[in-house]
């Protein structure tokens, strides 16, 4: 539904020809008339409606959109919590998803070492960039295909599921043979070619949000993936941007409460990204726990100091513990409600 | 401190009167010669150094204040938490300070119904505004004198402690007659002269964080506070201003974080401006708790569609008490840490 | 007008509920009836309507308001252009202030100097602060009373009009003795005590953008000093606070085309706080005019280098030759219109 | 160049670490001792030093970045002004490239009456998206191969160049058949893959601001570009993402002289998008030009009350002729310069 407030000036022709314009597309309208302004809402096929460029119509003075685009992702669409089910390993409805590991896959022994230590301390998966999307072409990009073995070893050897980063729709199946996640990342959340390809597959998909992508623009994304029909979908809130520096980003806590009300996604936290700082990355992780998140992403090292990429922001595997036992603490609480 | 970085092309005599000019206000310097960039470290007191104004110079290419100019509210100054004593209610250190009730005073009527409300469920402070800072001077200003007497009186009749909004440096006796904390609001964070004038009263202070204020600023607005010799102060976050429209503001949690680490100061939370919707109010006040604030500051109407002033974001009492019942057992939570 | 949007699944004696509540206020409505939601255009007093709480009762989706609540300073209010004469010299309507001098005022010698180098260049108001706004206490906050001393005998010597800012409202009467434009900075654009109080009083007023203030908010701040009898009231645009870290602020020059359309006020533009940088000023100094602005605010210091606040965004009076060239060039193009 | 902050509470041991870490990395250092701080600058190999984690040792307080990454977009590398030669059109060093034209390619008749309508008025670029990054998947994603033909043809007969955008890589070679300038939007500016593949080739390319791209993060986008061997590369300013909602976008056109001083590439400005208001548009590019842009970027539909995509801020033929007589007295005053 759209509603259109047309102007105080507005002649009855500039109102017929909205009025016309409306019947046309195959749509109709209510009439409101106040004593300045009439008022039209409109009312129809909603992707029509969403075509229409009525401020270009002389005497309109503004448009409102009243229903969100998106569909199969909303609460409306399904009531229920969408649990995603990753070769047995349940995100969403109360299971949660933790995914631990080092920014960038630097060798199999710094992953193997982290992979052991996140999932002796009750991690559920294992994270590592293979390829990197990376401010300057300058920096370490990432060990692609090595990468994604040196994963798939881990994972196995541990018993995590894997998730690692897609930047580069050619290399999707090259990915799914290693990965148990496909992660879209903030830069490419509205890199729509790229949704539309994990879409076509049937690989659970982690969506982060985009630097400044609002709340309506993200779940317009993920609608891009389950309309090519791949329902398989996490958000991820990494934090946003805004005019604050002393944190690398804002982490929007409240999205998780919005996102709850307005989709039946599950929904996870990184507070890794989210503050860049090490040091706040466990009372946000309680924070996002206690917020409803479904689960925490969390760049943990063995050796943060030598890291080739966010050492800034990772945790050595003994803070790793403490976060753990905080989010046990707290999902029993949860659970008491 | 300082740093003074001169660009690649600056000449000697650039550098030299760099160096003159630093000598000259008593100050002493560092040279660090690279290939392309002389860096200078400016050292001595923090006053001189936060004045200086080097980018005039010709051939210097950027300068970065490496110090903070607060002091007293810093951590290094006072490294444990300050407890905040208003009348014999603490608020800090492990001591939560809840503040509920309704945005702004509309009747005895409302405001007794209202303490004794927030009062059963285990608030233990009052919250009100008798004079309400608005953006259109057509809305509803609040109820002036007679508001602080009926403040003070619910106070009184419930034991409860009375926080209300001071916004003219002109009102401070009056206030402080009727009033146990002073509220400064998001909008006069950078009112120095009300700061200033708080700051010479020994009343307890709420500073409120501004709408686009930086951890630092904010810190800083306090710090004038506590320079004019009043050290009770409480910060409150209450949201920031972002590109997001689906919540009034976005609340930021991790300042929670950030004012733990700087500052001695507690700091309690207000999730009903920083959400704006009352729905969102109970996961983002549990998050605030387990993100470590020091209490909360909630919106509470007995009849929230009536309200004269943000009904929008007000819980009725049965909300507020599951709220209460969160904060409880979140408490256990971190009391285990 | 407001706008209300019921839910798809909200029962008719919510819609009752909140029918109710409209004509019990004295307002009408109108109703649309959709497939999926029934939506009410609420018509009658603005000042009512802008204090409903609609969202607070159950059924309730959304609600939008329709109209601003700002009137005087509206174009539909009063659809010329406001020119406000201060001593002789018009500002508006096709008539260029340019406010030229130092951040602070220092000592007679600097200001007298600045006073005549732009002057000489085509300034006819002289800037200058005595009471200065300052994050940090530390800092210089000016020479209080014997820097308006200053201003009123360099105003005086050189035929230039005095602006000077207000930050507190028990200054109203010593400040008004001696400046000829009070201006009210950024942080206090939202302080109303103050407002009201310029408002009262029939000196000019050049009221700044707050930090991160809509367009809205900052006609309705002006709003209020029409509101107390004060139309006397320049509007002045200076960077709005965002991500972007290069510039001290955003220069939003759209906003002097949306003051142009939205009110009769006149709007000018300080390119030095809007960018804190002294080489974009220029360029700046030159979009300004371009996009129709009806003057300038800029830092001219005979002695960058040495000025006590703002050195780094600071003209020398060479550079500000060059911008009243640039500027009078640029008149030449708009009178072609 | 790396500026390292040591804390007032790190050890000798601490500092040792990070003196050994550089020293292991092939790098150098200065340190300069002040009272409080030890401070340590880091001189060698800028992709390596860019590569240093120095924030997860112990005893460091901060670190900051004191040279940029980016290296063949700057100005420094480069001094003066690139000229993109577009089959014999030329953009940058005082020569303007106006592309204007519809927003999607809709039919052969719609575009060559908007082509016909702007060369006439003294366009030298037509722009039309064949491909259409679309917030929701359910709107008009643009006519393709199809679309691509009809540019070619409505560029060869009115002798127009044709800018479009490309959001798939695997595109490339189809688009470069049919387009003398690609683009690549705000969505897709860190894309790298994209911007990889673009740089591998040779036609020119607009790249578009992201939409909360810094403008450091846009020039190291456009080195990702050059670093592959394309050095064809135009900037294009379309705002930036801000709270303010008045406008679509705040068009930032501090921009343009930042650039400017930054990079030796040329840099448009789209005030179409850049505002979203078509009434805004013409006081916009005005200023875009006073600001030193080297062109504009408008959309312009024959009907803009029919446009599938984005007729709010179309200009119609008429009031593309206003823009470009302002804009022909613009260039008049800057070329007196």
């Amino acid at each position: 539904m759209m509603i259109i407030i047309m102007s105080p000036t507005a002649t009855k022709e500039n109102l017929k020809k909205v009025q016309d314009k409306i019947l046309k597309e195959g749509l109709r309208y209510h009439l409101s008339k106040g004593e300045l302004r009439t008022i039209v809402g409109v009312i129809g096929d909603k992707k029509i409606i969403s075509g229409l460029q009525m401020k270009a119509f002389e005497g309109v003075e503004k448009t409102v959109q009243i229903t969100e685009k998106y569909k199969l992702v909303s609460r409306e669409f399904k009531p229920e919590d969408t649990i995603v089910n990753i070769g047995g390993v349940l995100v969403g409805g109360g299971n949660l998803g933790i995914m631990a590991g080092p920014c960038a896959v630097e060798s199999m022994e710094q992953l193997l070492e982290s992979a052991e230590a996140v999932k002796a301390r009750g991690a559920n998966f294992l994270r590592g960039g293979a390829f990197k999307p990376r401010t300057s072409p300058y920096d370490f990009q990432g060990l692609a295909r090595e990468g994604l073995e040196m994963l798939k070893a881990a994972g196995e050897k541990t018993g995590l599921k894997v998730v690692t980063e897609i930047v580069d729709m050619n290399a999707l199946d090259l990915i799914s043979e290693y990965a148990d996640v496909l992660q879209i990342g903030a830069r490419n959340m509205q890199n729509f070619e790229l949704l539309k390809a994990v879409g076509r597959s049937q690989k659970p998909v982690l969506l982060k949000r985009g630097m400044s992508a609002t709340i309506s623009e993200w779940l317009n994304a993920a609608e891009y993936i389950l309309s090519e029909g791949n329902y398989n979908v996490i958000l991820c809130e990494r934090g946003i941007r805004t005019y604050e520096t002393f944190t690398r980003n804002t982490l929007d806590l409240s999205a998780v409460a919005a996102v709850k009300e307005l989709s039946h996604l599950p929904i996870i936290v990184d507070p890794s990204h989210g503050t860049g700082r090490w040091q706040m990355v466990r009372p946000m992780a309680r924070a996002a726990i206690a917020a409803g998140a479904d689960g925490l992403m969390i760049e943990v090292h063995p050796h943060p100091e030598i890291a080739l990429s966010d050492g800034d922001q990772s945790l050595t595997p003994e803070n790793f513990s403490l976060v753990m036992k905080d989010v046990q603490n707290m999902m029993q609480v949860m659970g008491r409600e």
